[in-house]
């Protein structure tokens, strides 16, 4: 059983690099780069929000712990802002601030999944989910998903097919990380009353709420309040990734259990990224999110009509199918054939059973580079390039 | 199975608030308040350490992830730290920066603990690493030995009496929290070989390293680096606390597989107290500790000299027995009493089977609020207390 040198098997069948093993040639590659692998941004956070903003004689607890569950003034004011979104009338009981969403998720995870249990997830997925619901010894079960289910009928029968007496969680996005698809209200309307049924627990990925760019975006937790977390995020929300701070929302008895997962793998959020969350929250936070979500929209579009698919609804990302370009090297020869020219994609694997697809963010740098690895990709894959874009 | 308002067994069965059930005491107390609860400092971080010290312009990425890994310059920062202290020949891939030494030893336990086994953990020890054992569903075996054991024949034979077929780690702590001693070089030694014999892991929690201030600290790693991870922190050494930023080093291999459970915990720990941690590193650290070491070495003689307990050889607590000032009301009455005059200690449960015991930090306020808590704490022991004092 001691065994030096091995890990625990639910976390050595855990992908390592889950974006991309092209790191190398990108760290070496000669010209312009073109980063698209990872979700990001270019823009700076909002006024007031950079760390240089943060003057220890303001904020003279900077350097110090903030109570595990989160600073106290965030936690109301994340209050405030729940109520404005969701019309939920929820308590601070209701709430914890987290290190990013992905520690949101990661502690929903570990409080309530058992070894062996199952989780089904909405594929294509954000690839994380899948080792975060692993390292808890958590199966997850990936249910291809956008783009089968088009009607509230046809949601339910698909994940219903994976349903199996382990199964204790649904995980979804919206807007949706890979595709930037937004699931209709119908839809999600009919996922909640199905799991309601089935008594599960949910896993709203909420984290491109902001970053919609046709239809609207539903918030799950008010249709099943009972059972339903949801997970949300500054980083992409107001360009703060680096700094790790995001929030979850939940039911009160299973919170308490999250501060306990929370407490023991970080015990506190960073403080300073609480403080720069509460200034954008009480500050300019809303109107950079206004001014993005119209240059993020200006993106997806420009880079769509190039590569010549639909337009994305929200999130910050296309998912391109690129079977007809691949030999017989498959899809890592096609990536290296994209990093040859400084160009990173996701491969589709990472997001689900989808060898053929790759995944790329079209904020992750700045629009013209973005608009120059546009075009690299859509001549690799062959798409006729007009000469206005 | 599936089950809201259910949390995972394993986690329900961790305490939830470990350090004091007293919060809204605290919250609520007029006058004069003594947090020693809480392990912290009064200090500043170290000059160019405040995050109003970070500039964008000379930190363009500050908003930004960095790799899971940790920040380049910052691990290679940290393998010229690590040669420096132990002799210790290591790669960056023996090393990953955490959010915070908590984070560390969560994606430790995480990596190798199989849910049913066993850690050994010497006691009295860190309140947090039972719940961290317990969130990935092993089994924390509390071991007293701070006291105990006295040579390295007693130390093997006290953990050996605890060892059975699903052990597979110990957990050591030295300068040791909450008791203040310095494991002696003569039994880390024995209980490195002995653990090496069982084929066990060992967590060797170094969070206080620079903190002795009688004899000399003992690292672990170089007597058995294919199985030993060692943690370390940037919160208490350099008074950062609320940044979030440490490291553990570990067997190359394992450390693979950390860097998986960091990702899918956290994704990357807090740029900017990376980028804190690095100038501190690279600056006025060194001196910053110096300096701080002789403030809390005297911050603890004259604690101890108030209580009439032996002063500490390192760390920042002081673990004090109570049994002769408790009535029937027990420890709870006891540390009710202290809040009543706005004293907070950690009560002894939290730190293995020790109901008859505080714990109190001596560098969580400053020198002179430290002093008049003490002397409060003092009278309420019916301790005599000097008029120097």
């Amino acid at each position: 059983m001691p065994r030096p040198e091995e890990a625990a098997p639910h976390v050595s069948a855990i992908r390592g690099s889950v974006y991309s093993a092209l790191g190398h040639k990108l760290a070496a590659h000669k010209g312009e780069v073109f980063p698209f692998h990872v979700g990001d941004t270019w823009l700076e956070p909002p006024h007031g929000c950079l760390m240089q903003d943060l003057l220890q004689s303001e904020w003279p607890d900077l350097n110090r712990y903030t109570q595990p569950h989160g600073m106290k003034r965030l936690l109301e004011a994340l209050v405030t802002r729940v109520k404005a979104r969701t019309g939920e009338h929820v308590g601070t009981d209701n709430i914890l601030v987290t290190g990013g969403a992905t520690a949101g998720l990661s502690n929903a995870a570990g409080a309530v999944i058992s070894p062996g249990e199952e989780v089904l997830i909405l594929a294509p997925h954000w690839p994380l989910i899948d080792g975060i619901v692993r390292c808890y010894g958590g199966r997850p079960v990936p249910v291809p998903f956008i783009g089968v289910a088009d009607s509230p009928e046809s949601a339910v029968e698909v994940v219903r097919e994976h349903l199996t007496e382990r199964t204790v969680g649904l995980y979804m996005s919206t807007p949706n990380n890979p595709t930037g698809q937004v699931l209709s209200r119908p839809i999600v309307e009919a996922l909640v009353a199905w799991a309601q049924r089935e008594d599960l627990w949910i896993f709203s990925d909420e984290v491109y709420e902001d970053y919609v760019f046709e239809g609207e975006h539903t918030y799950a937790r008010p249709l099943a309040p009972e059972r339903t977390f949801s997970v949300h995020s500054f980083s992409k929300a107001l360009g703060m990734a680096g700094y790790r701070c995001g929030f979850i929302t939940g039911p009160a008895p299973i919170m308490a259990e999250l501060r306990k997962t929370h407490t023991h793998s970080v015990y506190s959020a960073s403080t300073p990224a609480q403080v720069a969350a509460l200034r954008a929250l009480e500050g300019s936070g809303t109107a950079w999110i206004e001014a993005a979500r119209e240059l993020y929209r200006q993106a997806g579009e420009g880079a769509a009509k190039v590569l010549g698919v639909p337009k994305p609804e929200g999130s910050t990302f296309l998912f391109i199918d690129v079977k007809e370009k691949l030999d017989e090297r498959g899809l890592a020869g096609f990536l290296d054939d994209c990093a040859n020219e400084g160009l990173f994609a996701a491969p589709g694997p990472s997001f689900g059973p989808y060898p053929e697809h790759i995944r790329i963010c079209y904020t992750a740098t700045r629009p013209d580079n973005v608009r120059r690895g546009v075009l690299i990709l859509a001549r690799l894959l062959g798409r006729t390039v007009s000469e206005e874009t």
